[in-house]
């Protein structure tokens, strides 16, 4: 199936402030790209075979810019402490139990099982540490096909007995093992070069990092002023960085040439945002985990409006749930609080600048997606909300308000990823 | 059945820090009151009929302390204004169709369906100003089998052509018609005085209300303190109130002998706490309906260990959801924002201090409610939480928190209200 044409209710972002709505209206795709969207099928394509999807919802899938596979275990408990003592208390124990094959198969089937049922359909994901569990989740993410870059994480230091690599060779030899051994393994799950922040990482691993990702020219994830502790140790971690960017920055694992995602960004600084905007480095802002973890409230509508690249990540298990729909309501409610509390100068974010980030804000990390519109790669979610429809008459873009507050990933009834339907 | 036996794993709230956790335990129930937890039967009960719940998590029913019945039509959308704002724009409109019998008649229904199968079991509950519709929603109420309070709304002012009735005396009038057309008809469904909120009731009005709930000795139920621009307002409206509180103190309109409801309190100084504290009026906390409407964080920690009445409401349609397990989650997290953002010296809600707010704090609006402790009335819901269970052993602390931030209305497998099974 190369060539076919979805029938149903069409919306898609146009830009940062403006939604495509299209009632009734044919999608049409040719192998795994969109040909665009029309109220009546055009000359050409009229022998391509029609799936009518009647007064459903039709739009891009949504796109995860960070997730953490290893903790879908304990999403939802142990929030009550902050960023560090949540990594040293929870989070390090959680991802040690990885080292067991059999506990990471398991686990790991759960986590795509979850995800795949979602609105989701792309991701930049952490796993851990350790090789052999990284790759059974590439594979099961392969067979899932969903488009994922995933990250065997790197961390050489402040991991605690239970999850911290020997040293800085080690860590890079397990990296490049790991490398070659999926070489040409994939079509839809790609390495990333993964440092868990700079407190995990000795100068020495990121040096080697450097190299690495050069060689294989891999694009980059990692945290970035998520919490003002954080913020401090790293000052005293690399005392010749100016600002917690600038400690990749130094290492050149900041963007340019190797596209890379900086995950929360809630306290960067003027010289911290100038920095990513010209490194073209983009912001995958996590509200709920950063309410979670009590960690404050990133001025996202400031990121979007001042031309920064910036996507939504669920951050599971700080975050609790994955679905990128309940990202993009958390996402405008913070942004409401952070403008009654802090700064009035930054307005609420918008349904649209909401339904922006969530899918052509973040799909640019992964090329043309997130819209319909021609030759964007065909990712799409079908969502029934008949349950919604209810007394009053609603438009189009009052049924996309009410999915983005209400809707559950059982909603999701099909469900297209590079053109092929996955259900 | 007016004696039998649940058993299950039994959770209820000790006191505002504290949280019974009975695994495996058996509650025994009597002519509508629960008679204890045992982790073996008494010989007393030794004949009662036993239903085995397993595995599963029996707790009391879920207590919300504000909702608006009619705007549940419009829950999530809408949500782009501030509070006088959008009640002007999308509310008062909203409502003004339930004029319409049959409108009303289909919309309560679904209403009323919906809050059925959910956690929750007692609730506070707005209708409109219509008096036919008011009693329509009543029916439905009483027969679903809930315990409510439900209040026809008063209005005289500022509602628009749409929302308003003549005079003070028309309202009055009403409210009485009302209160006899209903009185003995019910078992579990009582009304309560409901002035919209001082910006749409003329001191007349107020007036006057006072006098019915002298003759009626009926329980009373407001908004307060909600918006900045509300309080301005409410100033200026009711010159000799040195507060907002005061202005429905001025009319004895605000606790003592008359129980009484205040949703919001986000902006409650300290002189209005203390007379809320000294008439032991109810708080109705309702962070979601906050959030979205921009309001701001009400301070609940504070108000709890303050002493201060407290509950949670989900305030539909300013909140999306009638799930008070969201409410408890959403409250946590706003107090951590809060804390964060703007006092370090309220430290953010606990787990045990949200599930108290929900069973207990509300519960005590309507007697003793809230609890499994003997004597208490016996409102319970079980929840399949087996989806949850997944690789790691949990405690059922960890079930509680999972069950919070996860949950969902299909999870509730059973409810009993006043001791009657609904499902």
């Amino acid at each position: 199936m190369n060539k076919f044409i979805l029938k149903g209710n069409i919306i898609y972002s146009k830009n940062e402030n403006e939604i495509n709505f299209y009632e009734a209206s044919y999608l049409v795709v040719k192998d795994g790209k969109s040909q665009g969207v029309y109220n009546r099928i055009p000359e050409e394509f009229i022998n391509y075979e029609i799936i009518d999807f009647e007064d459903k919802i039709i739009m891009p899938g949504l796109v995860d810019l960070h997730i953490h596979a290893p903790q879908y275990n304990f999403r939802g408990m142990g929030l009550d402490l902050e960023l560090l003592d949540w990594l040293n208390t929870y989070t390090f124990k959680a991802e040690a139990k990885f080292k067991d094959l059999s506990y990471a198969k398991r686990s790991y089937k759960r986590f795509v099982d979850y995800i795949r049922r979602g609105p989701n359909t792309r991701f930049a994901i952490f796993a851990t540490l350790h090789l052999d569990p990284t790759i059974i989740l590439m594979d099961m993410m392969e067979e899932s096909g969903l488009v994922s870059f995933i990250g065997k994480v790197n961390m050489d230091r402040n991991g605690g007995a239970e999850l911290e690599e020997k040293d800085a060779d080690e860590s890079i030899k397990t990296t490049i093992s790991w490398l070659d051994k999926i070489k040409g393994k994939y079509k839809n799950t790609y390495p990333i070069i993964t440092p868990r922040f700079i407190p995990s990482c000795s100068d020495e691993l990121l040096n080697k990092l450097r190299k690495v990702k050069n060689e294989y020219k891999l694009p980059i994830q990692s945290h970035l002023s998520e919490n003002l502790g954080e913020i401090d140790w790293v000052k005293d971690l690399v005392p010749k960085s100016d600002f917690y960017g600038e400690a990749y920055e130094l290492f050149d694992l900041f963007g340019k040439e190797n596209k890379t995602i900086m995950a929360h960004c809630v306290y960067s600084n003027d010289k911290e945002q100038k920095l990513m905007k010209d490194n073209g480095v983009f912001i995958a802002h996590c509200p709920d985990s950063n309410t979670n973890l009590t960690s404050g409230i990133a001025p996202a509508g400031k990121y979007l409006r001042n031309g920064q690249k910036i996507g939504l990540g669920s951050d599971i298990a700080g975050g609790v749930h994955s679905s990128i729909f309940k990202a993009m309501a958390d996402a405008i409610k913070v942004s409401k609080l952070r403008y009654r509390l802090v700064d009035e100068s930054i307005k609420p974010l918008s349904i649209e600048e909401a339904f922006y980030m969530a899918t052509l804000g973040g799909g640019e990390f992964f090329g043309k997606v997130g819209s319909f519109e021609k030759d964007y790669e065909f990712d799409a979610i079908v969502i029934d909300d008949s349950y919604l429809l209810e007394e009053d008459e609603l438009t189009l873009r009052q049924r996309l308000e009410r999915i983005i507050y209400i809707s559950e990933d059982r909603d999701v009834v099909s469900k297209f990823v590079r053109g092929e339907r996955l259900f």
